[in-house]
């Protein structure tokens, strides 16, 4: 793992590293935000730590960005690290695909197939199954890395934005054991009728949609057990430009009616599908996490 | 004036508009952040109007940027209009120097002299001189056209970093009695003495060196008459890594003690120039200019 950058922020650190991940047969960059409480546990023990502390290891969000972003675009522009740094939880961002040479690139470069774009499958078709394995990366490869490397426990929970909200609910609703609670801002919730669901899932997963049924957040959300239900939270803006195309809400509100889980889903009036929004209600979302993260 | 962009955001307005500059003989782009009462005054007089609103309209902070950046930088990263929201105060943000066909570059396409570089002086040389009028923007037409076009007072505030902090402490400094305080983070507090200032005032103003001396924060400060002492916050980091050859802060402390200026100046522990040193202190910086401007 190197070091790449590292800034102070709100007396906590925000760092870059990279690493060579062996679930996507690449380099790739990963931000972290580790809050003060975490900084101070890591240079010695402290006879009283912070209720977010356990064992000297703080609890983390791990965030899944959407389309064409890299793991910069939520460190720079979201603010969370203020929350974070006050609820003493640390920010886990990974990259929204393998990158590199060798890595194969959509053939007219779109940004919504290829780099920046991994969707968060395990891809089984050519030429993207060499690398494209996001879905292991986050769920396994990269969790086992910064438990193993930084003072960060095993309390995981997990939030995303548009494919990142996408990853975020359909990783937590296939693994509700290994997530405390689950969160999104303005999510892909029903790729298979969405447009980038589409055109992504027939590239890495083939034509047979019967295999994309396991990466759709509406599906795994019809199926899930009650015992299974995570605490989460999503909040769409309703002058976002791609709701009715793209994210369809109104589907997962019916999902979740139907399906009897009590997610808090927010429409917020007026506020479209940028960082502006997300840096409007990334505390309440930080905050939300922190009761499922911190007992 | 035309819109380019507007976005929600904590219930206030962020927007980007062009306009046609007389000063700089060019279109500009400027970003202004309008706050929740901003926005309800323009639409409604309401009964009970809150403390920052004076006859249905806000007070104004201006940011200014430094090297390389356009008005966007201080929109997106500082984290700064969750604080303007809950203040009630209005964020005007300017872009760093002229742009577009016609506008003199620097040769070499430096990043410190031209475009991204117009250290808010108002150019006497040739090729600088029919475009590069920063100093009469930011303090004449832009403030003119917002108080014109928008629900903002005259009661401003300056703020700025880098590049932007020597903007802001020569301009408040010159006109003491347009701004109601001035604050900076990492400024270039004494530019005739600074790489990038000798650079920048050289070609902008010529090798008459006396010529450069009503631009430099440092000399203005110890010619400044007690009854026009503004309040003064300025925030360094220690680990910022121009700290000793570009911004020399010790110089100022000294000026500040000499001419017994009551700035208040903090150093902070760790810190380097990013904008995750400016996003730590803006809610600092905002609160202080709020005491300032709302009374």
């Amino acid at each position: 793992m190197q070091l790449l950058s590292s800034h102070r922020s709100f007396d906590g650190s925000q760092k870059r590293y990279s690493h060579s991940s062996t679930s996507l047969n690449c380099e790739m960059n990963f931000s972290i935000f580790l809050p003060p409480d975490a900084l101070q546990a890591s240079q010695a023990p402290r006879a009283a730590l912070p209720q977010a502390s356990n064992g000297g290891k703080v609890p983390a969000v791990y965030w899944l960005s959407g389309l064409t972003c890299t793991d910069e675009n939520f460190s720079v522009k979201a603010g969370a690290q203020r929350v974070a740094a006050a609820l003493g939880i640390a920010l886990v961002i990974p990259d929204t695909s393998p990158r590199g040479e060798g890595v194969a690139r959509a053939p007219d470069a779109a940004y919504d197939l290829g780099l920046g774009a991994g969707f968060y499958v395990n891809a089984t078709q050519e030429p993207w199954s060499r690398h494209y394995r996001m879905y292991d990366y986050v769920v396994d490869e990269l969790p086992s890395l910064i438990e193993r490397c930084f003072p960060v426990n095993d309390r995981r929970s997990i939030c995303g934005h548009s494919m990142g909200g996408h990853g975020a609910l359909m990783i937590a609703l296939r693994n509700p054991a290994r997530y405390r609670s689950v969160s999104a801002f303005a999510p892909i919730v029903n790729p298979i009728t969405s447009p980038w669901g589409k055109k992504a899932f027939s590239h890495y997963l083939g034509n047979d949609v019967k295999s994309w049924w396991g990466y759709d957040t509406t599906l795994l959300l019809e199926a899930a057990h009650a015992s299974d239900h995570l605490p989460m939270l999503i909040d769409q803006g309703d002058a976002d430009e791609f709701l009715a195309e793209q994210l369809k809400i109104e589907r997962f509100i019916a999902a979740c009616k139907a399906a009897n889980y009590p997610a808090q889903i927010n429409i917020r009036e007026g506020y479209d599908h940028s960082y502006f929004f997300i840096s409007t209600f990334i505390e309440n979302h930080l905050r939300f996490h922190a009761k499922a993260l911190i007992d």
